[in-house]
């Protein structure tokens, strides 16, 4: 009885309950992840167009997911689905999204257990974008093995649609049955209750378009509602501190009134230094390039405590060609309306070259906490996410390092007048440097939060007193060719 | 003498020079794009060293030109150049650039002459950028092939450098003197007042530096001076009427007021047309994805004409998998940061898709030309820059189709007012479309004379009378298949 009902609704009917959704999704900044998965030939495309025929075409994407080109298989694997993650308010549609861009790189796994991390990835990511108000939906469309055997002659038989079967399809027909026995596993390891697996039986078309309909309307109004309710009440539960994944570990933690401001280096031993360091550095530069090895510098630290100085000498070492700095201002409002890490997906260096961040994702827990920018939940959540991510890329491969040039208020009152009297210098000072500079206790101890919870082994972070600019620079110089040998030799 | 006296400039002295220039570039917004070319080991990436040490890490990006990955092959050649193109007040050094782009794709060469119109997209490409404000510096690092040779050997005798050569460079090796007549010929048709070449004799390093270092230092200065002179000057000449292209042949000029509105479809016949046109595109889809031809379909209209319905109409009839719809708005700063049209090179879809643009580059045009959003001088140019991208889409073996969506005031005011007494339509108007409908005749004009200098033959404008939304979307429909059919069959 109940099939028949639901399989009654006409196209009419459906089309304006989800154009209304769609109105409301976009109203309420709902971003929606809709992916289908599932055997070849199970009608994924089909059930794509008739879910899409009811939408406004200017809400949405859709997105194939085909086997990975050279570039992007030098960037971490999931880079090329993160970028496509729709803005708050838009829908992405996925035709195959990372379940089978997993399965496009196994060639490419060499250590066990490197499906189970693969999975994990998975798993993390889609928690990620939950956390942030993402709404996901997952399908995957069965069929039998004698069923896709039929479909696959019948579009044989037709040199129009002979071309849609690839030799890949007649392989898998092949081995139907451990192919099943895998997704299986997949979709068990998978299934979350923020991201549930919606397995439908494919062989007929009707009841996937129905099946597919019904849970996307079950779905958005369910969002929708939660978003009301939410927003509706006056408080919602937050913890009194950030939660960290057990399983990374962390350095004992520094403080920042710990490290010794007064450290010093006079000019000739600095220049003598910088030069030892510029050559050692430009052939270790060499050697990860030829290594493939990606290497993620970060830098973070007080106004005026020399970021861009150090950044120079850094720079002036490398080889043009296989690095980037990224200058990271406040977000566009493009970026605002994604998950806070999307903007810095896209800057990962490819493997071989080297990325340094002026400012980094850091912002999150410093300025947009400090500043009240976003609400103190997703500041308490931005820790683990933070470690999540720079795990994602210590696993891939990449060296990740963290500097936090430290100097102390009287050293930037001193910096920020000089700045301030030099015409030449005046462009590197603003009114918000003196308003930051205002809250310089709240800062300090955001600091010291960020060094307790984000201070990992696989991302560690460096203080660099930095009082002394040459000192500062040389000691940022020595970390990265230290970490360079240990990774290189 | 001279020669001495230039060469005897401390790297401290350059380094000050270039840094304090690279400050007024960024205050004067002032774009630079620096390219070297030139044979194989000649010391481009030692070049680009040497300059680059002067200047602020975060106001510059380097690429590196590498043979097109199998994506960058299904767009226009020059859009993947056309993408890294810097902001305003930004610097871009290209290691190789659009000329060793060009080289590159010789592979897929089939027509005679198709270096000259290669030849060709660059002189245009550089002579929008220059009209843009950018500043351009090509360089060109010449040696003999003794020098040449002499270099291969020394890199392949040493293991740790051996690698750096090439097949392609033994290859090149023998084929000396043609690529040297190659390269001159390819000089020679693109040096341009505004885009010069510098050829430097590159067999001394120091000399290369030197010719670099004093060629920006000159163009900096000038380009700085130029920019000041210009917004001192009161008035600059503005020509009367857009300037376009001789060659481009374009259609009798079609006037606005001549639309009749008064076309009509009965609901019965349009049900009728719109099965057997759905069903056909569907076909049609299929066809050009098979044969790889990229489709752009442009839409612009009235106020409330109705362009999201005939987009709809469409769009169903398509494969969601080959199609993107583009809504464009009022452009984000970053987009507004770079020369009109890089935001749509970047959305430009691959060989054998589609891309539906709600709203287009003609809004340069339209809002900017009525709303004075933009000089004048540059809105006479950019009938003739649109033009010259729809040309060079064209080429690229694009189908481009135009709709401009006409209705009339009085039934703009019913559809208005409709949206505004229903609620499920009130999202769509706002007090933006009020103030528009005030300048009902300014955008009239505009329009006008949108079609008389824009209607080309390889990129026509179809008026669709719309005021019966029936009639509309049947035409529209129908004028795209049988374009389609036209380059299918």
């Amino acid at each position: 009885m109940k099939k028949q009902d639901c399989t009654k609704i006409s196209r009419k009917e459906m089309a304006a309950t989800l154009t209304l959704l769609q109105q409301k999704a976009i109203a309420a900044k709902l971003p929606v992840i809709v992916l289908f998965e599932g055997f070849s030939t199970a009608g994924k495309g089909a059930a794509i167009s008739s879910l899409i025929l009811n939408f406004d075409p200017r809400g949405f994407d859709v997105y194939t997911t085909r086997v990975p080109e050279k570039h992007e298989k030098r960037k971490p694997w999931l880079a090329r689905f993160a970028q496509n993650m729709p803005a708050y308010g838009r829908f992405a549609i996925f035709d195959r999204a990372w379940y089978s861009g997993m399965t496009q790189i196994q060639h490419n796994i060499k250590k066990p257990g490197r499906w189970q991390s693969y999975l994990e990835d998975i798993n993390t990511f889609e928690r990620q974008l939950h956390d942030d108000g993402y709404l996901i939906l997952k399908f995957f469309l069965r069929i039998s093995k004698k069923e896709q055997e039929k479909r696959i002659k019948k579009l044989l038989s037709n040199k129009n649609t002979a071309w849609r079967v690839s030799q890949n399809d007649l392989k898998n027909l092949k081995h139907f049955k451990e192919i099943d026995m895998f997704y299986r596993e997949m979709l068990a390891v998978t299934d979350r209750p923020y991201a549930k697996w919606h397995e439908i039986d494919a062989k007929s078309r009707k009841n996937v378009r129905y099946c597919v309909y019904n849970t996307v309307v079950y779905a958005l109004e369910q969002a929708l509602k939660e978003r009301e309710v939410k927003k509706s009440s006056s408080e919602s539960f937050v913890p009194q501190k950030p939660y960290i994944n057990i399983r990374y570990r962390m350095n004992p933690t520094q403080k920042i009134k710990d490290a010794d401001l007064t450290l010093h280096m006079e000019r000739e031993q600095y220049d003598q230094q910088l030069r030892i360091l510029q050559r050692k550095l430009s052939g270790l530069h060499n050697s990860i390039y030829r290594k493939n090895i990606p290497v993620i510098l970060c830098f973070e630290g007080n106004d005026a405590a020399g970021k861009g100085g150090a950044i120079k000498r850094l720079a002036r070492a490398l080889d043009p060609r296989g690095y980037t700095v990224c200058p990271t201002g406040a977000p566009t409002p493009e970026e605002r309306s994604h998950q806070f890490l999307w903007r810095f997906w896209n800057k990962i260096p490819k493997s071989g070259h080297i990325t340094i961040f002026d400012r980094t994702w850091y912002g999150r827990v410093l300025v947009e906490h400090v500043e009240s920018l976003t609400p103190k939940d997703r500041i308490l959540q931005a820790y683990n996410e933070i470690n999540e991510f720079e795990y994602m890329l210590h696993e891939w491969g990449a060296l990740v390092l963290k500097f936090w040039l430290a100097i102390d208020k009287d050293e930037q009152l001193l910096r920020f007048e000089e700045r301030q009297n030099i015409p030449e210098k005046q462009w590197k000072i603003t009114d918000e440097d003196w308003r930051n500079r205002e809250k310089w206790d709240a800062y300090a101890a955001a600091v010291d939060t960020m060094l307790e919870y984000t201070d990992s082994e696989f991302a560690p972070w460096t203080v660099v007193e930095a009082n002394c600019k040459l000192h500062a620079r040389i000691k940022v110089l020595d970390t990265v060719a230290r970490a360079l040998e240990r990774v290189c030799f």
